[in-house]
């Protein structure tokens, strides 16, 4: 079986990239979202296994240890780490594993996979990011603040990123992202071994 | 507006170049298909000024000389080339530019275009090949060891693209090809311009 491919999305809170992960796993039976280890505690409704692995610090400095983490960071006072296990034994299924996360933890992943395929997700303008971060209510005014600054700083990094998609239509959002994983899986790069087949009449 | 993309087509004969680039520009207003001169003599049906601009070697030789050409070559006893000015127009209506053309002239494509979408088309297998070449039925058999021949021979050229597309269904491909130009259209690269203004609310 073909090796999926790690998809890498970032981009400010607000950007709109939970819902469209979602969307993405829940219409392409083929992508498998990464789950992150964490030390927060869960919100209203998050179940362990399925939207976090929850561990106390202990147990996630173990991890940290043990180098089971892909990557992890400190946020917001609290850890959150990617189980390498889990990516590495889905993308061997044939999965491709779509990782939401942070600019920090995506370019430590960057190191370790560089042929995973890095997408930066933007907001239609700063002026809707900001709608967007205030309407979601969860927020305090300190964190909004905080929260609208690492947005503009992180704006500094999508260089590092292969791919920009921009968040003014979610339909459209996904139909790009599924575009550009089709397309990634056709790049020259990533099919020597196929094409000298073919050549040697092996295909 | 927006410029357009170059998206420049190749493979052996046979692979069936000609049947993916007329549907993707029947289903896509935005796809425009690159208008080739030649000096070989219209085949049944061909029209002037749609599929091809017949000129005769003078006229051609003119064009080579006043550089109206993007590139341009001898095959097989005739001359083709690419109409420089209808494809820059194109581009600057916002229009995706689709060249179907050989090797050698892509490789000079790409020199003037380095910008351009390089996208290999590749039949499901060599004996598959050689099949579509006999099935054609247009061709006499010394033409038909020709191409097979060539067809081999390009395959070393295959590195050269950015993409390769396996053609062992058509549909398959005209989708692959619709998300290889979806894609690209979001790479980083591309789209420096938006997001140093979006930094600095301009957008």
């Amino acid at each position: 079986m073909e090796c999926g491919l790690l998809i890498v999305l970032s981009g400010p809170s607000g950007a709109g990239k939970g819902t469209i992960c979602k969307e993405l796993c829940e219409r392409n039976k083929q992508y498998r979202l990464s789950i992150s280890v964490t030390t927060r505690k869960p919100r209203k409704g998050e179940v362990d296994g399925k939207n976090y692995f929850f561990k106390d610090l202990e147990q996630f400095q173990k991890m940290v240890e043990e180098n089971q983490l892909l990557e992890w960071a400190k946020v917001y006072d609290n850890y959150y780490g990617t189980p390498r296990e889990y990516v590495e034994k889905s993308l061997k299924e044939g999965y491709d594993v779509i990782l939401e996360i942070d600019i920090q933890g995506a370019l430590k992943v960057k190191e370790k996979f560089p042929e995973g395929v890095f997408i930066f997700i933007l907001p239609p303008s700063m002026e809707e990011l900001k709608k967007r971060i205030i309407n979601r209510g969860t927020e305090t005014e300190e964190e909004i603040m905080k929260r609208f600054k690492s947005a503009y700083d992180e704006l500094n990094y999508i260089s590092k990123y292969n791919y920009v998609v921009v968040n003014d239509d979610v339909e459209e959002a996904i139909k790009k992202i599924e575009s550009i994983i089709i397309a990634e899986k056709c790049r020259v790069d990533r099919n020597k071994e196929y094409y000298l087949n073919i050549r040697e009449g092996l295909v």
